[in-house]
């Protein structure tokens, strides 16, 4: 396994591996990486010949006072995950080989960002597109592979790429989850025993959802209500509970297949999101 | 010579080039091609194996009240241009095909864009750094070519290569001019055989402020000053007179060389802009 830090070391490496006609896969993440991330290196594994995996924690979509700082970092046990996983190619830019000194140019989504997340963290999604505009550029992947816990992430990523033409096919891998439930996120080692407890919240509301739904409950309303009845009773701090189209993100009152349900909550100051596709993910 | 339409077709021809390992060159133009936009694709030829040529009038780059309905098209004739000039590829897509309905991404730069031109066409340079981007993924050129006669054009473009890291090189061609001076520019056709001959102003205005610095004269404000009184002469309707620094394009007060000294006027209700750069571009 190569381990790649400079930009244009990387790039060159891609134009050579596009040149030989070998399909390129990405995986990319901002490190401390779980089964959830290697996860989509599988993914990634079975569509491409190289499979490459990025490890940046992007400043620029990070808000001022979110985890920047605080979030987890460790290089040497990711290269570990990595090479044990097969990964071919890990990039690990700096921030300052990333970004230049006098960075003026973004790349914005206008529509899918609007809610959800975007409304909690103004400027998030245009720093999650602006550094994957980047990075493929860079590892010029053939094939990138998302997870789907970042469902609004996920749907503005597949827009990006329809809107600007990218040369890349875009998959979105199932959520892995702990054995309680629990969505996997670097963020969960920031828990404390007691709030990893709790944290199982997020994926309870989720299945009341489902439940409600089988047994024939569409009042999208109810359902949001429940659900926050039940992060509640945990004592999150409930961001948002939103039932909206797995497509297009546009609020649903109805629940029905491919109704999106997602969830975001502060579970002892760690800002922990899920979500589920009623009927599962197309 | 192929003509292509489709972007998917397009796209899958770049992808195939890329893998044969041939170069491409890219020359993005809006059609109604004049000699100005041939030197760009001998500029291309110069330092790629297949030489594409984009034609686009892009709506998304043109204001309400600004000239998109009435900008000169001729298809047939820029093909008979670049077959004659020994282009591979034809790039001609529709706009309906470049733009999804529901289309929400763009490329935003924020700092180069806000003086000159993007004063009085808000969005102008958002439309073309999005178009760029999104002729980089269908066409994939290893080099671009841009002519300096839109200097701030081509100073945004090099800025967005730069920081969304395009593997594409940015060569930047000097202005070609009429044999009276006015530089050329698509638009000049829409000029009446009057205005035609008025607005060799905005080039005079330009040799002024070349005799003034050469005759020691650094005060930016009286060469301004003395600028707009040739325009005036002309009756132009004069949007802006400019001496900004090349690179950055922040104003300057003192004129040396790498001064870009840029002009924008109306003549008979058509927009046309020019500038020089002082001591020659680097």
């Amino acid at each position: 396994m190569k381990t790649i830090l400079s930009p244009a070391a990387m790039q060159a490496e891609s134009l050579a591996w596009r040149r030989e006609g070998r399909r390129i896969g990405l995986a990319p993440t901002m490190g401390f990486l779980h089964e959830g991330h290697l996860s989509l290196v599988d993914r990634a594994r079975e569509r491409a010949d190289v499979v490459a995996v990025s490890i940046f924690v992007n400043a620029l979509q990070f808000g001022l006072g979110e985890d920047y700082d605080t979030y987890p970092r460790d290089a040497e046990r990711d290269l570990a995950l990595c090479a044990r996983r097969g990964v071919d190619v890990v990039f690990m830019p700096s921030q300052a080989d990333l970004y230049a000194s006098g960075h003026s140019v973004y790349v914005e989504e206008t529509d899918l960002s609007a809610g959800l997340c975007g409304l909690s963290r103004p400027g998030h999604f245009r720093g999650v597109t602006t550094v994957v505009a980047k990075l493929f550029h860079l590892v010029l992947p053939d094939v990138a592979v998302f997870g789907l816990k970042d469902a609004q992430q996920a749907r503005i990523i597949e827009r990006m790429v329809r809107d600007l033409n990218f040369p890349t096919e875009i998959v979105i891998a199932p959520i892995v989850r702990e054995p309680d439930g629990l969505a996997m996120s670097s963020r969960n080692t920031r828990l404390s025993t007691e709030d990893r407890a709790r944290a199982v919240c997020l994926y309870r509301s989720l299945c009341l959802a489902e439940r409600l739904y089988a047994e024939g409950i569409t009042e999208a309303g109810r359902i949001r209500r429940e659900m926050r009845e039940t992060l509640r009773a945990a004592q999150a701090d409930t961001d948002y509970v939103a039932t909206v189209d797995y497509r297009s993100l546009h609020p649903v009152e109805e629940i029905r297949d491919e109704t999106l349900v997602a969830v975001a909550a502060r579970v002892g100051g760690v800002r922990l999101i899920d979500n589920t596709v009623i009927g599962g993910a197309a």
